[in-house]
């Protein structure tokens, strides 16, 4: 993917973060951002037992939240200091069970737009060998939004 | 979508909802099990500030975890006693911000199959005017397991 | 689906009718425009042996194809009649194999919008007995255009 | 993506490119089989007039259609020499309008698997001047097949 990508707001990183954190969703999962770069974010998401679906992994719905956030903070990094984003919709493909110890949510834009932007992301498990196993990938088509409806960003 | 399915499982619904309650990610975002019939499920999810996004809406990713589990469930009910279910990709569409006091997630079964089954699921917001509002659209593929890998059904 | 949409083109049947004669590739495949109301097109694919892939059925990807064609055009019928239609993305389940004499694909506004649509799509096989099946799904968000790019509609 | 894979077949591209080649709707849109290597194919399409939509650009429709070929003759180069593959769902994204002399579909396994096999292709554009660009992605999911329904591979 292309990486070579020129932010903006040269306080995209900041931005970032603290939007991230004003997503109440991702402290309830435990997710965190761990790194945030011009056009690709990785989010970080322990295994933890209150996430889990019937069989004991980390539930399907629950890997492609963190993945979504992944992708659409990938996608802000490129986007004006006063751009919001929303999803307006994603694939997502399970490949394996999530199963592990903490899963790597790599987010990366294919394609940034002025008003669609097309991102992906990898799901990436760490075993108690500290091996990586892919577990899911993401497809997300994002919209900017600016000074609309009143949404904060 | 036709609902006049047949399920093999007469017990289909005690099945789904002893799963369902095995799902501890559905009790962390607050999701229950409102209905279960053959071939169709309802989800409702109500609103809380613990699963928002930035904008202080429902996370789009929450959404996609209630509905994944009410395509997954509405696949279920069509399933042997003994047979397990697992998403291999789903795909939603997020059209409208989720506001609203609580939303339902109605999950049905497109085609069922031996090995394959497609689902459709629609999440529905309800405003403190009692209206409903269609918030997203969900397409999922699941894959019926049988007896692999000692999974608990 | 809901199909109490008001157009805004009073001419729109025959403003969609002239363009979708303009798409080169549905004749190609053979593909006819077969039914045009608000919200809702349905277009028809005679099976043709230069649309098959290799086991004899017609290809998947054509059957994608003429489903794009039916989502455009439904929203196109809601649109304004400068306004111009773009597919950003779609996706599709193939549930059975397209075999039969005729295909009927259905396309249906799910959620119109000012930026973005979102539709969807059934492609059912009609048989020699005469009985219809389900053989596809399609799910696909259109984007709004207005005078841009040089584009004709 | 992962290109290191041992393909089970010794004969696989032979078999790959008699399969295409009995794709007849491919000869239709005029896309050929350029390149076959393990776990990775591209097709080709060169630009004509019968395969456009109403704006004179290649159809999203027929780009999915030779992206979907990609994907299942990646997946395909991996299996069994008697095995078929049947392409369950696949979702594309169209970034930019189709146009170009010469479209190159890069075909792609992500994670090969006994029963599902997840894919990913890409669609290039090469216009007058040499230079490539992304024009479309997709992401596909194929199911292997064994001496089912008399299906010929």
């Amino acid at each position: 993917m292309n990486t070579a990508f020129q932010p903006y707001d040269p306080q995209f990183e900041s931005r970032v973060r603290a939007s991230f954190a004003r997503q109440a969703a991702m402290a309830t999962i435990g997710a965190q951002m761990a790194e945030v770069g011009p056009g690709r974010v990785v989010v970080e998401l322990p295994f933890s037992s209150h996430i889990t679906q019937q069989h004991g992994f980390v539930h399907g719905g629950i890997v492609a939240a963190a993945l979504d956030s992944a992708c659409g903070y990938a996608a802000s990094t490129l986007m004006a200091a006063d751009a919001g984003v929303l999803t307006i919709e994603f694939k997502v493909n399970l490949m394996a069970p999530a199963q592990g110890r903490l899963f790597r949510m790599v987010g990366e834009v294919l394609k940034p737009g002025r008003t669609i932007s097309v991102t992906e992301a990898r799901a990436y498990a760490l075993g108690d060998d500290g091996r990586e196993k892919l577990v899911a990938s993401m497809n997300a088509t994002m919209m900017v939004i600016t000074g609309r409806d009143g949404i904060q960003h």
